[in-house]
């Protein structure tokens, strides 16, 4: 991901944020040819760092492709809005803010009881905020094992962390206050997240 | 994308109306290495069918290795939602509704016509809606044409084009239902996306 240096952060604790909101993100590998696939991933920290975790339908080609070893990159795309170059003072082009973290890594293929342990964290992080909880432990063993013979899971181990922060940082103050000014006023929810982000930074 | 037949989309208003309304989308390539940026679309109409426009800054290192003929893969994800199998009258697993479009294609460089021509397009779209427009032709010809020297246009030609609807069409009346109702009551922009987009398929 490319990325100015005014706007690249080495913030883990918002790369951490950005991967847990936006969860729902971004599998891509370039086994045969380039694919993708949206998928839901859980970050697993461990002593020395990090590793991702997601899983593929069996059926999809993706999953029939993937092997250990293989190298892949996880787009996760946080609030974004664009910007308008009407709310400058001086002449100059339009923009896009957003945040994002790419994660390239290499695939280790889980085995069962690692597949079990992730759809049971990953029910979990979703369904304990449900009124009836549906946790993997409810839905009894024999359905848990049928399901996942269907499931592909992996573990992702980082070669290299992007986390983008594009939040306006290159512009004066009067811009920078005439830019929040405009997108809280927006009816849209990405729009007031990137206001709210950028009054968290001035 | 993999998607089962039952969720997958030939409907290519659908397809445009996905794009035009999350045109901040994903470039991706393999040119020496994975490679995925965030970029802003357009879809441009021609006579026996469509391609898409984009630009990236000339310091991305994307940029500098893409040439004419490279396959690119592009990602437009819409609105999506987790589903919670809770809301289900019989056990089963939780799941993530969702629309997106996936174009794979060719990449055609643009020149600097059709780089002032896509610039003019893009801005016209974002800032025909804001207050006090700032078109490109009211930025004067010498700081367009400055500007355009940082930019670097592709047109990307269709050869497969996958549209995405997971609507919970797997699922019966009931479960269908309480799934709207579940969605519509929620606070999240996306949630309720997803139940207006449930609403009219029934």
């Amino acid at each position: 991901m490319f990325m100015p240096k005014i706007y690249k952060s080495e913030d883990l604790s918002l790369m951490k944020k950005i991967i847990s909101e936006n969860a729902f993100a971004l599998l891509i590998s370039n086994k045969e040819k380039l694919l993708a696939t949206h998928s839901m991933f859980l970050l697993n920290e461990i002593n020395d760092g990090f590793y991702l975790e997601t899983h593929l339908s069996k059926a999809n080609f993706q999953a029939k492709v993937l092997k250990d070893g293989d190298e892949v990159l996880c787009d996760f795309l946080g609030a974004h809005s664009y910007i308008s170059s009407s709310w400058y003072e001086k002449t100059n082009v339009s923009t896009w803010n957003y945040e994002a973290v790419q994660i390239r890594g290499k695939v280790k293929l889980m085995n069962d009881d690692e597949l079990y342990e992730h759809l049971k964290k990953l029910t979990f992080k979703y369904e304990n905020a449900q009124k009836c909880p549906m946790f993997v432990e409810k839905m009894g063993d024999e359905f848990v094992r049928k399901e996942m013979k269907g499931a592909f899971g992996i573990n992702i181990y980082p070669s290299e962390i992007f986390i983008a922060n594009k939040l306006s940082q290159n512009r004066n103050d009067a811009d920078f206050e005439n830019i929040i000014l405009n997108l809280g006023a927006s009816n849209d929810e990405n729009s007031i997240k990137i206001a709210e982000k950028m009054k968290s930074i001035r």
